[in-house]
């Protein structure tokens, strides 16, 4: 059994399995873990609205799941995913489209 | 400035930017933010120690940092790096090296 944190969450990657790329990172419980697995697609637990959502569940752009690993410490999950869409609820394909700079400012990188 | 949680800790991503292979998760706090930025070399705030270190402090397997990436809410980064050896403690080259099976079983994927 994978390790939680004291809120019962472990923190999940999805990594697009085709090409390798890091799309998002969010939260999952032991429900969203179960009903990741039970519907092949990617479920995870919103801190900020305190529910279960299903990534795409408005948008359509779900993360069907391919292969689900596990790190050696078992507290975080690398989800290998199939994306229906961009990953990001800006539209962009990954969450990370910005880099920081040598004065710290953020500089698009991914369009 | 990113945002931090409570503890005042956000996550960092590391992978390896030749191969995009997904190496390590683990945690920063402003402190660690600006020690990566200031050497060049990752650095991690230990939840369970409480303090600064320096990934490969001691094994000599640190990740020079290449580029830093930040995500659309601002509370995640993708420490984008060059491995000076295996990420894993365990010597895996990545920490991610196990599936969970279709019984919930750990099988090593990666040697």
């Amino acid at each position: 059994m994978p390790k939680f944190d004291a809120n019962g969450l472990l923190t999940a990657v999805a990594i697009d399995h085709r090409t390798g790329a890091l799309l998002m990172l969010a939260h999952m419980d032991a429900e969203a873990i179960a009903k990741t697995r039970e519907t092949g697609f990617a479920h995870f637990h919103s801190r900020s609205r305190g529910r279960l959502w299903m990534k795409g569940e408005s948008s359509g752009h779900v993360l069907k799941i391919i292969e689900i690993r596990v790190d050696c410490d078992q507290d975080a999950l690398e989800l290998r995913v199939e994306p229906a869409g961009p990953a990001c609820h800006t539209l962009a394909p990954t969450c990370f489209y910005r880099r920081i700079d040598d004065e710290g400012l953020l500089q698009r990188v991914i369009d």
